[in-house]
């Protein structure tokens, strides 16, 4: 047991390591594209700083582009707001049986969007006891292009929303290996690793 | 042994009925929402036969989309051809040292689609050993809509490819931990569970 412990213990130095290293990378990238494409003499300290600042953007956990004016999520949270605002968003489709948040309602308010909310009870298990007539009407939304562009969103943006973009894609006439590759990858995503706060490397 | 044997038996058995009944969701929305949107009277088993039939698409591995008139995916096989068409892509970012097939150069060819090679050692690891300037270079292809739109492709589709979606994220001022998150969950996509031929649920 002790050494599975140390062996997790150095795996996860190791991972550490590799990030700080992969944040590295990113930041010597793009500093150096910046000062590639900028008129300014900003110095490297001026563009890290701006990268490190406030005005970064939170997508919501699980976040990704499903199509074009289609995306998907875990639940957005405040801090998310500022990211969904560069989406130009027209509605929202919800779909846990719970009320919708005040502090969320007061920004789809705030930005015009509509809410469209399907509430569906949350299973781990993919497609278990969900009902067919509400992945229907979800449906239906989301076809509209009317209603684009919009995002679908449950609680942590697997199963549900995941249900959803796969009958999308069984509409877009994708093999049915690859709905399930492209399930499976959001279904199996591991909680956030860090802190959203957590931008010290 | 042979308990822990048993327990992956059964897991397996498990999975195996869950995508089952998530297939049999999918169809069963399809084909009702296929009725109510169709002005033909095709019964159900028509456009199950059109569902399963040839005509489907096959999405290149860990094929995803990551911008307006961005794409990512692993190493487009011939059978992945008529799915890219659909995208009527421009250009390809290319990350590996390899020559490009013969078959591929081909498909470019005949759609007028610009290869970009940028060859880049493999690594396991995620930013190790990744040439700076290499990556300042794809970065710049991919950054020009003229390019646009545009896949970024290496062998699997995780780490090389990864790497650039990374510095991608960056410049457009995503928090470092989404950065991660989204680099995660490519980089640990299983192998394709089943063979594309396998459409038989």
């Amino acid at each position: 047991m002790q050494q599975v412990a140390a062996e997790v213990q150095q795996q996860q130095v190791k991972k550490k390591q590799q990030e700080t290293q992969m944040c590295r990378k990113i930041k010597l990238t793009i500093s150096d594209h910046n000062k590639n494409i900028s008129s300014h003499d900003d110095d490297d300290d001026d563009v890290c700083d701006k990268m490190d600042g406030e005005d970064l953007f939170i997508p919501p956990l699980n976040f990704a582009m499903v199509d074009n004016g289609i995306f998907r999520s875990g639940f957005p949270e405040p801090s998310n707001f500022s990211f969904l605002q560069t989406l130009g968003l027209r509605s929202i489709i919800y779909l846990c049986p719970e009320p919708y948040p005040e502090a969320n309602m007061e920004f789809l308010k705030s930005n015009g969007i509509k809410l469209y909310h399907f509430g569906i009870e949350g299973h781990k298990e993919p497609f278990v006891n969900i009902p067919e007539d509400t992945i229907r009407e979800a449906l239906k939304v989301l076809l509209d292009v009317r209603n684009h562009p919009v995002i679908i969103h449950c609680k942590r943006g697997k199963h549900r929303t995941g249900c959803l973009v796969g009958c999308y894609r069984k509409l877009q006439k994708w093999c049915l290996s690859s709905v399930f590759d492209e399930y499976q990858r959001f279904a199996a995503a591991k909680a956030r690793v860090s802190d959203q706060s957590a931008e010290f490397w």
